[in-house]
């Protein structure tokens, strides 16, 4: 029988630094702002945008939540996230996804400056986290490894399992894990022998979004499992990509919801807080240019 | 005892196909050319820019190459790319490396038009090879995979262990590989148990730059084995990252010389044809455009 690793203390502990980095922006005249970018239509994202909204006002960081209706076209998304991109009082921008079928989430995400991208999803970012140079990185990769630390697990060395090899949380978390100095083999829809794979490894990695795809005969007592699926399931809850019943066979397992997800919230505003110190440097650089 | 997977046929073969879409180019009046950049002072780099020069010749591609002194400046780098890159009559550009310490090869590499960078090294198709989008991928990483396909080895859906992941043969290569539906474990200098991850896998391609870094103890009688190392000698010689009596344990391994380097260097002026294929889309999309 193994542990849970729930995520509620290790968030709460993201978010008092937060809380205490924001006060001492506001203490200097920094009023900290994200702003958040959502076609509506899509239930799950109003319920998200709002959660983000309620742990923005604790945290003492100002919200903009703006809701265009579902019919808006790419280019109107575009001209919002570009204003906000100039707009100096305005730290951080997220885009709520899905977006319509008509508007390419690509397209807009390009506009987004990559100093306020706190969901890295602009190329700069996502050729920072390939490259291991500066940047904002994705919070769900970031809370994989964070939750991996909070229990005394390090990456380093150990043979990782990345079952999951998508562009959000997938591929950033792969070239994360390799500046942790892990062995990463990357299972996916077409690996051969995914039993193989899982139960050779130390840690294994779920982020591929089916529900129980992972069951407890995958795992030895030694394994230690990261769930960072979200499905959404018929009755309305959300379940991971991780069976429950895996604790009975693994050493610790991160529950679904109550551990990925949970610090993924408070990891996209300290990435707000990381927005403004990086865009301070940068104001700072240009003026030395000057 | 396996066989050799020399790459001399495979290399020939593109040639052909090169030579053929250059002579049609030259037909409708445009002259394909590459021009080299090249810092004295190395001469393995010196020795393969000629080595270049002979095979553009033989393909009725324009070649230049210009040699600067090694006190040449950065910024006189940047300039000579970027003339190149405004420059409609050349096609492809190469930055030779290594690069004096003072000059950095990414400030240089970042100058090169994306669609002239038949070397992949801009961070336009470094992001490219990442998410599959179209673009200029390093020719090191096709030819392994070429190699592969030309002795009838697909790593679709095989277990490939990929032992190194530098930015220039390693990570695209492993982005490549996911196109191919493998599944990929990547091993460095870190990885604990390097054997275990050879000995379980369908394919090894070696990319460290460490002669004889794999030995024939850890092949299996299946072992498929890519070389993409080239270690220079004390004796003069290079040398691959297998040792050569691995031909006696696995069933195919890919020599140094004549393996995956010789398929690269006809694989670069591929990448040349490629490219301005992409520069007349280019033309005729901002046309259209108008």
């Amino acid at each position: 029988m193994g542990i849970w690793m729930k995520a509620k203390e290790a968030a709460e502990e993201v978010r008092t630094e937060v809380a205490k980095a924001a006060a001492e922006y506001r203490a200097e005249g920094i009023v900290p702002k994200v702003a958040v970018l959502l076609v509506e239509g899509d239930p799950a994202s109003a319920y998200y945008a709002e959660s983000k909204r309620k742990i923005a006002a604790k945290l003492g960081i100002e919200f903009e939540l703006l809701a265009l209706p579902p019919e808006s076209s790419e280019r109107q998304l575009i001209d919002v996230v570009t204003a906000w991109s100039r707009d100096e009082r305005v730290h951080g921008i997220m885009l709520e996804l899905p977006l319509p079928r008509h508007i390419s989430a690509a397209a807009v995400a390009t506009a987004i400056d990559p100093l306020k991208d706190v969901d890295g999803v602009t190329p700069a970012n996502k050729l920072a986290v390939m490259t291991g140079e500066p940047g904002l990185y994705p919070a769900t990769p970031q809370s994989c490894i964070r939750l991996l630390r909070a229990y005394g697990y390090s990456p380093e060395g150990k043979h990782v399992a990345l079952v999951g090899r998508g562009q959000t949380v997938g591929m950033p978390l792969f070239h994360m894990l390799q500046r942790e100095q892990a062995t990463v083999t990357v299972c996916h829809s077409r690996t051969a022998d995914l039993k193989r794979h899982v139960q050779g490894a130390d840690i294994v990695i779920a982020a591929v979004g089916r529900a129980g795809l992972l069951t407890k005969e995958m795992f030895r007592g030694e394994t230690v499992v990261i769930d960072a699926g979200i499905n959404e399931m018929a009755d309305g809850g959300i379940a991971g990509d991780v069976a429950p019943d895996a604790i009975e066979t693994a050493a610790a397992v991160s529950p679904v919801p109550g551990g990925v997800g949970t610090l993924t919230t408070a990891l996209l505003f300290e990435n707000a807080i990381k927005a403004i110190r990086l865009q301070r440097q940068a104001v700072k650089k240009g003026a030395e240019a000057k």
